[in-house]
This record gives structure tokens, sequence and C-alpha cells, in this order.
């Protein structure tokens, strides 16, 4: 069966790769600089299958940008695909910051800014229309807002449900998290016994109207968009429309190995499926 | 492409009319009069794109009523349409004053009559078999009732989210909020700078499993069902079922202008998407 | 019309049975003994449509499980269907108690052993791949987990949201609350006025992305997974996805029957639709 050419992605590096920019202090205040280039560019998403993406600095999903609250963000947008494309933050700031009146052109370039907030588990993706396009092709990340105060010491990792619609019938064949179908079967993610974990859930999946996610032989606590410091629920399946996340919180107390996976089966099957090794 | 026939029905009107009825004293306590009337009437869903609609005073949605927590409601239903119908109310009430049992048949009327409660943002529809299309014909609208205290000065509207199945076959080809497809891109919603705005959302699309409402540079504080006057979310995208429905609370800090829309593209790029124009 | 034939599965029998299990003392704390047999069966979905099932104990919905927080749990499961079966439970236990990795053959026993934890509305299914085979056939039911302290007095019900796809076409051409089209609407559900009733929801259907519940004429606390003691929402329209559940819990006022149903109107007329009669 093999495995996709992890040297070009590997999600078990991006499951824990938080992308914090180049950290600066102007008038007194911290300023983060990302930049991120829309690029064409064949992705492998399953081991062989192909899918001919536009992507956010040539991976699916782009990188997982991350500031505190207050801090002052600046995205240097270059645009190197062959349409025009946007950033759209999901947070708090200016109608033209918003990523979704200024197209920005093949060869061009945007610069976004606005303050970090509010905190929680927040996404960007490019606004242009047809807007089923642009987001199917895959362009979209997560954007994660600490609180001023900071989070509890956790083992973090982000998680992006999506699909891939392989044979262009505007639907999914294959589905995954963090872009490549079981991945995680084939690589389980090393967790520790004992060691409170921290998920940030985003669904971006285009097509199918939820999608979801079920954690093995444990609940975890559930916080809606992430913007509250107490969760909302104790669970340990919750669905996702598109645009929705939360972040997930749970400690597995045994060793061994619990799948987590969509909840809903054909989702499942098709590649949103992976391992927990929990390990002393 | 010119817009629709604004003079027949206006969403720019329908977003903050509430239909509180005749107001009178009865033995002490407030009665509200309403009047409901269903007829078949040709409905502009788009520029140019008609629907036979079946419809609450001419209208999709119909009217929204509106009481106060333990007003007595007494709502006259005169059917002048070809079908059977009736009004189910979502709140508390007599089995007889359900809408279910007793269908109202052409050239008939009935009366009900029951107690605003519990307080929060509801709905109404026919509930006469086939219900689906009872329903996708669009004989529903929302309905509101305040808390005996009330609740915190706002710009109040309403926005019921829904489809059309222009050609007939059980999928709907036009989605909109409050019954044209991109009014409120056509006509943007004033809104002044600092101030709340309280959004009663209902959902009545037929056909979908669910559709979602996301607003652009912003949060809102979500009530769901409007029956606790805590919030228990603070987000910017929310995902409703049929029958579904909340409070969103929000307030634009800067001017512009700001996209809001379904978060199922989809949905979007066939009519489920406008604007606020925020102005100092 | 007529009906099912009730001799072999009563869903108004059902709905209050819990399964307790052998209750035993070992070492000072209490054991459950619990048996689950996976059998292929044809069952009776709507009056004359018969399923060929894969069922727990013969039944779709299998048994609901019930044990107290903290108890132990023990099922002996035997497989004597034609596939490979297991017993996946929604709970917290040991990776080898997880019913996802030893296959249990035809022929063969299994046991599985944990203890009852969290207290909340759980569900249990068969993990053998394809899923989606083995969940639609029938492979499912709820796992009820009462707080240590217990609940409030209440009249307890259990009702699992499913479909069958009964032409083999990978779509629901039946759904039902626990197991038949209709039942409770030619056998309405029994309840008092002024007393409390709970029902624990789950959702298991197959292939549609959510199913929803509906209760007419009044409202209902919702406690998403049963796992905390304060409902989250006072509503009478909730959306599931397979996998999530929750406990409702209401009290009608009044006499009179008064239908609940799927808010999605395609499932609610192919047999998700059923009445509460409230007597003095
Ligand atoms: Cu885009
Ligand atoms: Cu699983
Ligand atoms: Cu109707
Ligand atoms: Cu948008
Ligand atoms: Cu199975
Ligand atoms: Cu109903
Ligand atoms: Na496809
Ligand atoms: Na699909
Ligand atoms: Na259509
Ligand atoms: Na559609
Ligand atoms: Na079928
Ligand atoms: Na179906
Ligand atoms: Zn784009
Ligand atoms: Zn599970
Ligand atoms: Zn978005
Ligand atoms: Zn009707
Ligand atoms: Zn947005
Ligand atoms: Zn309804
Ligand atoms: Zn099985
Ligand atoms: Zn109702
Ligand atoms: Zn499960």
């Amino acid at each position: 069966q093999g495995d996709v050419d992890l040297s070009k992605f590997d999600p078990s590096k991006f499951l824990r790769d938080f992308y914090w920019g180049e950290e600066r202090q102007e008038g007194g205040r911290t300023v983060r600089e990302y930049e991120l280039v829309a690029e064409d560019v064949e992705i492998e998403v399953a081991p062989g299958v192909f899918y001919p993406a536009w992507a956010y600095n040539g991976q699916v999903p782009g990188p997982t940008l991350r500031a505190r609250e207050g801090d002052r963000v600046r995205v240097t947008f270059k645009n190197r695909g062959a349409h025009p494309h946007t950033i759209h933050f999901h947070g708090i700031h200016d109608a033209n910051m918003d990523g979704t009146f200024e197209l920005v052109g093949p060869g061009q370039e945007f610069v976004y800014e606005f303050d970090a907030e509010p905190f929680g588990c927040h996404l960007y993706h490019c606004h242009v229309p047809p807007l089923r396009k642009h987001v199917e092709k895959g362009l979209y990340g997560a954007f994660i807002v600490d609180p001023k105060e900071g989070r509890s010491e956790a083992d973090e990792m982000v998680m992006v449900m999506n699909g891939f619609d392989t044979n262009f019938d505007t639907e999914n064949e294959v589905y995954t998290v963090n872009g490549v179908a079981f991945h995680y079967q084939r690589h389980p993610i090393q967790i520790k016994k004992g060691q409170p974990v921290r998920v940030y859930l985003v669904n971006m999946t285009e097509f199918d109207l939820i999608n979801s996610m079920h954690i093995h032989a444990n609940f975890f606590d559930y916080y809606p968009t992430g913007t509250k410091l107490e969760p909302t629920e104790y669970t340990d399946t919750k669905m996702l429309a598109q645009g929705e996340r939360g972040i997930m919180e749970f400690t597995y107390g045994r060793t061994g190995n619990f799948m987590f996976h969509a909840h809903v089966n054909e989702f499942a099957e098709l590649g949103w499926l992976g391992f927990f090794e929990v390990e002393e």
C-alpha cells in the first residue's frame, strides 16, 4: 500500500507545527509577521492519489497561524497561483482587511493587518467566488489566538477535517484529517499516559454539510470556537458544519492504541481515521 | 440583473417588521389578536425567478408574530388557498391548539388561542401532510416571545433561512434569508457602529439537512432557542437543522460593509448572502 | 394497514426496558453481567416490510444496557452470525476492551469488561469494517450509565433514531425511532400529566448526516451526552449526528395527544413519527 511522499508534506509534523510568525516589537507592542503564498500545486492526498490543489505555502491545510490575544498580526500574502485569491480570516478586523473585496491577482501581493481577537480556535480561507471552488481546492488553514493569560500546559495539536473531490464531480472521494487519508493510522499520534492533550479542531470539509470527530475509549471537554475558558460539553463525539471549530481537551489514563475518526462511517472508511498511541 | 418587485414584498421592511397583533385587555390581561391568511400566490424569489408558493398573508416567510411572555395569543387563521392547511406553533399550548389534528379546509377558518410561552425565538408552520410539501411551499414564519422583563435595547431583526425548489425536483435551486436571493447584497442592512444588534435566526430550509449563518469580521453571542438569558456560545458561525433557531447578539465597532451568509458555500452562491453596512 | 408482528419485537416494551444485567458482588463491588448475541435475523421494520438485519439479541435496536457509575460491567458477547463482529462501547475503558481490534468470528465468544464511566447516555455498536455495513445492518443499542447519586424520579424511556435501507441502495427508505416505522403512532406512548419524563435519545442513523427530535406543544431540558447534571438548552427541537446522544427531560401539563418526530420532514413521513398520549 505504501505511503505518500512525506518529504513534501508530513501530517505528523503539521500536527504540532504552529506558525507564530516573526515576532517584533513596534511602539511597545508585539507584532507578528507571517507570509502566506498561494500556489497551484499537485498534492498527494492518499498513497498514489494526487489532487491538483490551490494551496497556501504549498500545503493543504495551510500553515496553522498562531498569535496571542492583542498581538498585531501582519500577513503578507503573495499570489503565485493562476487565479485571483485572498485570505479571509475568521476574527475581528477592519472591513478592508477582510479578504472579501480586494482580490489579489496572480503575481500580486496584499498585506492583511489586524489585532488578534478574540482568543479562540479560528480559521482562514480564500474568499474569491466561486467560493466552493476556492475552498475545495485547499485554500484554508487554522488560526489560533491564545488568551492573554495563556492556556494550561498540554500536548497541543491541530486537526483540520477536509475532503478531496479527486474525480471532479462535486463529491469527495477522499476524506482526511490534516490532508492525507489514513495518515495517523499508518503513523499513530504518540501521546503520553496522563498527559493532557489539547486539539484545535476545525472543519473545512466542502460539499458535505457536516463532519464529525469521535475519540475511542475516552471523553473530551469541548469548548465551542475556543472563545470561553469553560467547556460546554463532555462527550466523545462532536459534529461541526463547515467553518465551525472548537477545542477538545482530554487525557488518556491507559496505554495502548486508541482510534479516532469521523463518526460518519463513509468518511472514516475513505480516510478520516487515525490512532493515538498512548505510552507511559 | 435588476431586482425583484419590491412593491409586493420587500425583505428590507420584513427584516424589522414585528407583528404584535391587535392589543386588547380582557379580564385584566393582555390579549393579542392576529390574522393569518393562507393563499396560493406566485412570489419572486430572485429577479425574474418566480415560485408558486403557498403563503401566510401572501409572503414567504410569513409575518413575524411577536408577543410578550404570558400574553394571550389569538390567531384567526383563514384558509383562502386550494388545499387544507393549519398553523402549528412551536410553543406550549393545548393539544387542540396544536395545528396538527383539525385541518382547515379551503374557505374555512380556525382560531388558535394560547398563552405565549416560553419566552424565546420560535416559529410556526403548516402541519398538513405531506409535511415536506406544505413546508417547502412557504407556509412558515418566526414567532417571538419576549421575556416578561424584556431584553436589552438593540436594533432587532429577524432572519429566516430557507430555500426554493424552483424546478420541482425536491432540491433547492435558490437559497435565501427572508425570501429573496441576494436581497441584502443589493440592499445592505444599515446598522450603526457601536449599536447592539439582535438577530432572531430561524431555519426553515426544506430538503437540506442543515443550514448555517456566518458573519464577517465579528462574533456574536448565541442563545439557542432564545429561552435563556445567558448565551452559550461566542462564535461567528452557527449551524441549525430545520426547526432549530436562536438569538444572535453582536455590535460592530467599525464602519464599512461586512458580509454575512451561509457557511455552506453552495447555499451562499445560490442566494443566501448579504451585507451589513455599518455607519457612524 | 395492520401492524408488525409485535410478538417478535414490541417497541412499546423496548421503550422502558432497561437491561441491568445479572448483579453480583465481587470483592466488595457490584459486577453486572450481560449477554449479547449477534445473530442474522429478518426483522419487520414496518407492517409487511422486512429487513435482513444483523442484530444483538435478535432485535434492532439491541437491548438498552444500563449500569451505575463505577459498577463493573462484564458483557459476554457471542457471535452466532455469519460474519465477524464486535461490540464497541462508547465509554472509558482499556484498549483491549474497545471492540476494535479483536474480531469475534462466527461461533466465537468474547468477554468485554470495564468500569461503567462516565455517567451519561451512551451507545454501543459493532466496529468491524466496513463500518457502514455493520452499523446499517442494525448492530447497535443504547448504553446508559447512571450517576452514583442517581437522577431525579421520572418516567424513563429510551429512543434510538435509525433508518433502514430496504432496497440496498445505500439510502434509507424507512426511518424509525426504536426500530418500527410509525409504531408510536399506532401505539401512543402513555404518560401522565404532571409526571416528569426522561428520554435517553441516541442517534444511530446511517447514510444521513443528521437526524433530529421535535416534541409538540412542549419544551425539554437537554443534557448533551448526559454527562453533566445541568442542562445546556431548553428547546423543542434538537439535531444529532450519528454517535451523538443526550437526555431530554420534560413534563406535559395538559392531557391529550402530542406528536413527536424528526423535524426532517422526509424522515417523519417515512416512519420517524409518534405520539405521547397524556392522561390524568
Ligand atoms: Cu476562496
Ligand atoms: Cu470508532
Ligand atoms: Cu404544512
Ligand atoms: Cu464569507
Ligand atoms: Cu460494526
Ligand atoms: Cu410536528
Ligand atoms: Na468526486
Ligand atoms: Na462523499
Ligand atoms: Na429543484
Ligand atoms: Na441544493
Ligand atoms: Na435504500
Ligand atoms: Na433518505
Ligand atoms: Zn482563491
Ligand atoms: Zn467509539
Ligand atoms: Zn469562513
Ligand atoms: Zn398546508
Ligand atoms: Zn468569515
Ligand atoms: Zn416545526
Ligand atoms: Zn459486525
Ligand atoms: Zn412543533
Ligand atoms: Zn460509535
